[in-house]
């Protein structure tokens, strides 16, 4: 691979890294112009709905992408969605040739916008960065291929696997730097889901503590509860929030719930039956609703249940230097798992010492996904 | 402090490390001759009751000691034990100065090797390597201090900390190479401890596999079992065993294994009641037999007695990437710890990916050992 074009798409892979859970459902892409060598545009696509990161290049590099080169981590979009599309721009600019990072998972778009640009002059070439995607884009192909969310999980436990000590206190099991760190879990998604027990006893926030200058939001809330019996004057639940907190539910907890709660953006979305209210049936209809990736912050049932069915793509320890001993609760001990299939081993991708807690980031690699089309 | 003399020093604590479980009960040191610039004599301690660091450095050295300079990890001894007093053969050795990097937490030798050596016109100065030295000599401090073996905790444990899975096997939680690496653990240490119920159910072996080119040998093993029912055609109580194998029991036990063991190496020792086979008398016990350092490596009712009575100075844990849920063992779910006692908490010292485990290894140190004096 030529050094030179090796570098700008990686630039452009930097640029893409920026966008945060604002692009969901969309994938992150970045672009930049060249020109006899030197940069002459930049951009990445910030949000959905909003311009893609060519266009933002082009119009950054303005009347200088004629005749110059684009970089796109991506294979361009040839279709009209909520913009138009962006082989139109390209070839509005006289861009001369495409370099490529990697071709598009959408069958929508994959390997349609080299034929459109040869058509018209405009050379194209791909470069061999599919797995930098995958790896930048792995909700957003995860989504495609199996119309789930990506799920993440996160745990926080003492030494002996606890989840809560024996008062029932598991609040602060890590340290304050390393709850602080765990916030980074949020802005990576665009959902939150917690069961009853922990919305009720913990009366959680939460929201994103360490918020960077890169534009994020507060991921929506949502909490499963089939008998609706949630307390009712937590945080989450008044009417100051602004963003969705979905309550997942049955026709009778919905009855609970009705009228009595103030937040105006809050939904009740009851499932007929209770066995509906089951990780799979909930996640896709997650999906349906537009989450593309949802992270799970317990409590311990919820994370038994996603432990059993395999439904989740990575699992978050953070780990505190304390054993719990008798009386405190496991955060598996009432999952049924089959733990001689290798296809349950997961792949340890980091670990992180925060003071003397540690964090551990394990990949659910060896399950094979295709059952669950 | 003098750029040289730290470096000449920190030479000699390379030097000092070298000394493997042969040396204790003694303290690891090292020592280098310097003369004109120009190190000229190398030595450490190798073996209790052979010659000390400064004399196999002086010996190593030979004429050219004469007006050399010496630099010795720890304050050299001034008293016959098993051998004579180092400070004798630095002055027959004609040394113009001494360079001591900490001083000997020993009481029998502390702050006695100056007054000695400057009377003889021998200059000494003492370096700031006090930290160094306790890190290093952590075991031969702590023996002295608390008349106790230093006592490492081993523990392979699942993601949920479980030590055994539901079908009851708990031989092979980590990988291979995990396994293989935790065997450095036992050349540290002059005594392995497990259970009866290990050493009944896994057969071990608790040799050293992945042995260094430095001279180390297989720890004793010590068996804690009051019933004295031990299986024993296990490999431990074959008559090929060269190190000591020691079984602590009762009275009655000591009935049901006597003239049944083919080991010659094989002692059994009867408590005259049952209660003193609890961690504090068994420790105390070997220590006065001769034992420096302890690993514990099983089971989990040895492992939860130790982190009840808090008797451990490090936790080393090695935790495969797998989740055994429902119908495993929890390596401490019988024990009883006061976890909201900060003086409970571990620090994390060291984190090492191994393939997809991770190895954490913690000490105790807010524990406050006074009150087991």
């Amino acid at each position: 691979m030529n050094k030179k074009n090796n570098q700008y798409m990686l630039e452009a892979f930097k640029l893409a890294a920026k966008g945060k859970n604002l692009v969901f459902p969309n994938p992150f892409v970045g672009a930049i112009v060249v020109k006899n060598g030197k940069i002459v545009g930049k951009g990445f696509h910030k949000q959905a709905g909003k311009e893609h990161a060519e266009v933002n290049a082009l119009n950054d590099a303005g009347i200088k992408a004629k005749n110059a080169d684009l970089y796109v981590t991506l294979e361009p979009c040839s279709t009209y969605g909520k913009t138009p599309p962006c082989t139109a721009k390209i070839i509005e600019s006289k861009i001369k040739k495409v370099y490529i990072g990697a071709l598009d998972y959408n069958p929508r778009h994959r390997k349609k916008a080299e034929s459109i640009l040869n058509k018209k002059g405009i050379e194209t070439e791909i470069l061999d960065f599919g797995e930098k995607n995958s790896e930048l884009n792995k909700v957003f192909n995860f989504n495609i291929k199996y119309s789930l969310p990506y799920v993440h999980l996160k745990a926080a436990i003492s030494l002996d696997g606890m989840i809560c000590d024996s008062r029932q206190n598991s609040k602060w099991i890590t340290c304050e730097k390393t709850r602080l760190y765990s916030h980074y879990l949020r802005a990576k998604c665009d959902a939150i889901l917690v069961g009853s027990k922990t919305f009720n006893l913990d009366n959680p926030r939460l929201n994103i503590r360490n918020r960077s200058k890169t534009i994020t939001k507060d991921p929506a809330v949502i909490i499963i509860s089939a008998s609706g019996k949630l307390n009712l004057k937590n945080n989450l639940l008044k009417n100051t929030t602004e963003r969705e907190v979905l309550i997942l539910t049955t026709p009778s907890g919905k009855r609970n719930l009705q009228g009595k709660i103030n937040n105006h953006n809050t939904t009740i979305k009851s499932f007929s039956r209770r066995t509906h209210l089951s990780i799979k049936p909930c996640l896709t209809y997650l999906k349906k609703r537009g989450y593309t990736s949802i992270l799970v912050e317990g409590g311990s049932s919820l994370l038994e249940q996603f432990l059993q069915t395999r439904l989740f793509q990575e699992l978050h320890i953070f780990m505190a230097p304390k054993v719990f001993g008798k009386g405190s609760k496991n955060f598996s001990s009432n999952a049924n798992i089959d733990f001689a299939n290798k296809k349950n081993n997961l792949s340890l991708i980091t670990s992180k010492k925060i003071e003397n807690d540690i964090y551990l980031r394990y990949k659910n690699v060896y399950w094979d996904y295709s059952s669950i089309r």
